[in-house]
């Protein structure tokens, strides 16, 4: 059955939609909701079925397409599609499995990631998934054939055969570590591609933070290119097929803000392999309001990790480090960016608590690649003598420099009520407040620590700032603060 | 933020879409996914916004809304509504304590239920929540609770002070004793209001099949009247906002086929309650292929179905069937409806299965009702005479008479390969090939069952025959039959 195209000229924001009219949709027996495979030239496609009530938005013989269809089937107004049913895939029999407590195999996996990348899931089937695989787990075996199951449906490329990664299991705002490592490691020569990821259940990601700089939605190609340029990127790791399934899964876990652990080994880990990274170093911070809550979960997870590597055949070292408050000042991609610049260009206002973690985490990654025995200190003299800055504009330069994003001009300045010691920080209800705030989607959205625990306040006393770019919003991000306060002073 | 209607003219199958020019969008920084609040004089719903990339299909002032949306507002085109921006529902909070293993209370239960029947939750945290509550499972209390709360956040009839009810758990097709012993039961006076389901995981619920004869989806008014004028009703459930968070919970289990052990607790009961009924029959099927296994699989959730009925101060009585083949011989809404009609009116060739375990259910109700001390022999007079055709003729007409949908043109037929004895026929595989072949949405597709359990036939002879409206549908399912052959002979 074909069907001239009618360019809808809506997006859904990722949902493959089609409209048929609706005698159309009668005469083929078709309902909203089906599932129908569309097909042009030799591109292939598995839509959601819309009904048209009447000529008006879809006449008969037409199919109304949503812009995500029209991109993926490059097809235009008037072009010819072929319309087929769809049974239900093969990878619902598996994900019913694993919800009812059995284990899947590396065909099992294949197929229900194959299914994912090709968007023959629908958001639900996908979520049964995320929850079976969250409550029920997944055992050593099934993370390792999981993982290479979303690695060999993605692309992959090929670095250097010493390629240096790194990777923080979150949950501590800001801690944007990679944007001043990757400089240091790259000017030294060393090959260090991070292909990062956009926030999750955080205010940012390194993807979010480094496009307020450049560009980082680039081609496999031009990636490569700037890699053999500069030793190094920051992109990120959605616009490379590299492990796809990963992407789109994550998409269906940030509704609920869940991480399964099983999820969690896979995804970092297919990441670092599609790159063909084998020096991998994980950060784990712990903390009482981050994932990895005390010593035996971060023991577990590390050995859980170093095993996984091992599976892969990669060089895994696995550091835990303090979570109990945000590492840097700014919270929402571009207040993290400018904390990010503060440190590579010296700055003595900047957050020395991110400078010494990087430092630290640099340093290692110095020495797992065999350069030197005192890694902090190489990693030191290469971010004070004004190299990894260098770097850096280098390699923005190459990725493709963009404006910076205005911060928030909505702003309300929280001050504390009293006198006292911070005790702690809130990670959870900082993240909560910049992301009710906008961020991440807001790039100039978010919070500014003015001060951090340890510290002693007086009343009155600037605490920190919110920033948003919607009045709405920012009335609600302080009505959110107010219930859940991020500062304990006592 | 005030907007005129758009009528996008398309349905979108249930999820409430509104649509913004993507200028408007960016000065409300809103984007595609975003959760907003449309209000229009007193009415207001939560709807997830597409943008509209140029002004051609939402110019800038207007939004554009899918039928759903139009519906529930009650507005058309010009009308002018209201947008605000939603935080995530109360509620999510709840679905992640119970993914995380956590018992929920009868508020939290209220808080869920009442998002879900406003439509503020999505696709994917419904999905959390089914699966959380079928992995990790339901406390006695909590299923009590989380009745309660279905049935509180929905409208309740009351009908007589004794009102009759009986419920089958499913998994058995056909099965259709619902439509006659109502009739046999509202012959004899007592009151009988059945509000039943459309299929979740079979070929056909009882309303799917009472739609070929009558109308099913009628007010709550109506169904009063009917009632009091004829003693019964079979209608469907989900018309008269009785219990609604329930049928929204099945639309999101209906994907993967799954009903957790609480929800089904909960769904039965809510809607029982809902409609003051006091006196309810249980149906526990039990066989290899249908829900319950085994006796002790039967018990405990008789003892479980006792035990909430008890907490909610009702009669439950709770029997035990033949659940090793289907009841009846045809399998779809159509076949299934003239199943009934045979039995009815007394035709020798209407299926015996059906007719006895009706007979014999209607027997237990009429007992439990106090009418007399043989029920069996009383509903068996009541149908013989003809009294039960002529209550179903009068409940038809109250309801509203339809024309009759006509059976699926495009036919197999499925002969025996080989002599022998029909040892077992697979339900889960009729109800697969049923529903593939477009049943219960297309009413005239299915299967017709020429022999059952115990028959020896002989090589050639007639099995079953395959119904669809479809040629490509029919096709599949024959596919999917050569591959599950639902007859085991030997």
């Amino acid at each position: 059955m074909k069907f001239k195209v009618k360019d809808m000229d809506i997006s859904s924001g990722g949902i493959l939609i089609a409209v048929l009219n609706i005698s159309d949709a009668q005469d083929l027996d078709l309902h909203s909701g089906d599932r129908i495979i569309l097909k042009h030239k030799k591109r292939e496609i598995t839509a959601i079925l819309d009904i048209s009530e009447s000529d008006k938005a879809v006449p008969s013989g037409k199919i109304g397409l949503f812009e995500e269809v029209l991109d993926k089937l490059k097809v235009k107004s008037n072009s010819e599609v072929t319309i087929s049913f769809s049974g239900k895939p093969e990878s619902v029999k598996y994900i019913r499995s694993k919800l009812m407590g059995e284990d899947l195999d590396y065909k099992q996996f294949y197929q229900i990631m194959d299914d994912i990348t090709n968007d023959r899931l629908t958001d639900i089937e996908k979520t049964y998934f995320v929850s079976a695989g969250f409550i029920n787990g997944f055992t050593d075996k099934e993370t390792v054939d999981m993982t290479k199951a979303i690695v060999n449906t993605g692309d992959k490329i090929n670095f250097n055969k010493l390629t240096l990664d790194k990777h923080c299991i979150g949950g501590v705002p800001n801690n944007r570590t990679s944007m001043i490592i990757i400089p240091i490691v790259a000017s030294l020569g060393l090959t260090m591609p991070k292909t990062s990821s956009r926030a999750i259940t955080s205010p940012a990601g390194t993807a979010d933070t480094m496009e307020c700089l450049a560009k980082v939605e680039l081609s496999q190609n031009k990636i490569k290119e700037i890699v053999k340029k500069t030793s190094g990127c920051i992109v990120h790791g959605g616009s490379m097929n590299l492990a796809p399934a990963d992407d789109k899964i994550i998409l269906v876990e940030h509704p609920l803000s869940i991480d399964a652990e099983g999820q969690l080994l896979a995804s970092v880990m297919a990441k670092k392999y599609s790159v063909s990274s084998n020096h991998v170093l994980i950060d784990i911070p712990m903390g009482e309001t981050v994932k990895v809550k005390n010593k035996s979960q971060a023991k577990y997870l590390r050995k859980k990790f170093e095993k996984l590597g091992h599976a892969l055949g990669m060089d895994v070292k696995v550091i835990v480090t303090d979570g109990s408050q945000p590492i840097g000042n700014g919270i929402g991609p571009l207040l993290e960016a400018e904390d990010v610049l503060a440190i590579l260009r010296n700055d003595p206002l900047a957050p020395l608590d991110l400078r010494e973690k990087s430092l630290e985490m640099a340093g290692i990654l110095l020495e797992m690649a065999g350069k030197t025995r005192n890694g902090y200190k190489l990693a030191q003299d290469v971010l004070d003598s004004g190299d990894a800055l260098i770097k850096m504009r280098e390699i923005i330069k190459a990725q493709g420099k963009v404006k910076k994003p205005s911060l928030g001009k909505f702003r309300y300045q929280v001050r504390s009520g009293k006198i006292g010691k911070i005790i702690s920080i809130d990670s959870d209800s900082i993240a909560k407040i910049a992301r009710i705030a906008g961020a991440p989607i807001d790039k100039g959205a978010g919070l500014y620590l003015h001060q951090k625990s340890g510290k002693v306040v007086r009343k009155g006393e600037l605490l920190f700032t919110i920033y948003s770019q919607n009045k709405d919003k920012l009335d609600l991000a302080i009505k959110i603060m107010r219930n859940n306060h991020p500062y304990l002073i006592k």
